[in-house]
């Protein structure tokens, strides 16, 4: 994966939580994803298409995933229920929707997004792509953006 | 969703164990995903995105999985390893592709995949988009097979 693939979804991130949420976070160090996990748990994850392909995860601990709905809802949340889910897809969304508009001579688009729940749940990407991970630490607690992109496969007919 | 979007993929999943697998899938009762999962122990996990945007969720219990690997690689493959997240997040990618050129007129591109796993993961939509979920069994147990899918948004500047 190209680095400058990745400093778009750090700036895009962290204006996402600042000015949806009010939330400063703090970067910790990009590594390589080796296979182990590190995702907390609730993941929203949304596909990216275009010149390249690839998966955008983003993993937020329930603290997080709550209090990141309540602010967006403007009302107290204590369970993952359903609006829950939707604030984790949209910030997921906003991230990858902001990333791709700055990496336009790829020409990306995204799409729906999904969340991933279960206490022990891992999303792995196929073994030829390396996704770099990038844990952040916020007033909320942890949060993981994991992001894996690679140029498009050469398709014939499409 | 639309019902029109659904016969590729229901085509293309049989087209792919078929061919690919030489197993017969035998399907059960479409259903609108209400909540409940009914998603076995690993997921491939596929963005669409175009003049539609969706997620493809391709499920298979731990069997299912390990023979389609087992069959793919011509080896016996008996855990969950590397080889076995890459051919189920291959289908995945097989399903999803065959069915975006059956509905050409949606201009459709597919994202990497990425694969979960997690004996209790569920994996949900935005509340606003209601999947189809198709069950099947097969010689080598169940899979489940969700799609959803929904106009693409109209977005100013891309």
């Amino acid at each position: 994966m190209k680095v400058e693939y990745i400093n778009p979804f750090l700036t895009s991130l962290a204006n996402a939580f600042r000015t949806m949420l009010g939330c400063e976070v703090t970067r910790g160090n990009l590594r390589l994803k080796d296979g182990s996990s590190g995702l907390h748990e609730i993941s929203g994850i949304i596909g990216l298409s275009g010149k390249a392909v690839g998966m955008v995860v983003l993993s937020l601990s329930e603290e997080v995933a709550l209090k990141a709905a309540s602010t967006m809802l403007m009302t107290e949340t204590t369970e993952i229920n359903d609006d829950v889910i939707d604030a984790v897809g949209e910030l997921a969304n906003m991230v990858a929707g902001a990333a791709k508009a700055e990496l336009e001579e790829y020409d990306l688009s995204v799409s729906l997004p999904s969340v991933v729940t279960g206490s022990n749940h891992e999303i792995r990407f196929p073994s030829n792509v390396t996704p770099i991970c990038i844990p952040y630490e916020t007033p909320w607690g942890p949060l993981t953006l994991e992001v894996g992109l690679v140029a498009a496969p050469v398709t014939v007919g499409t």
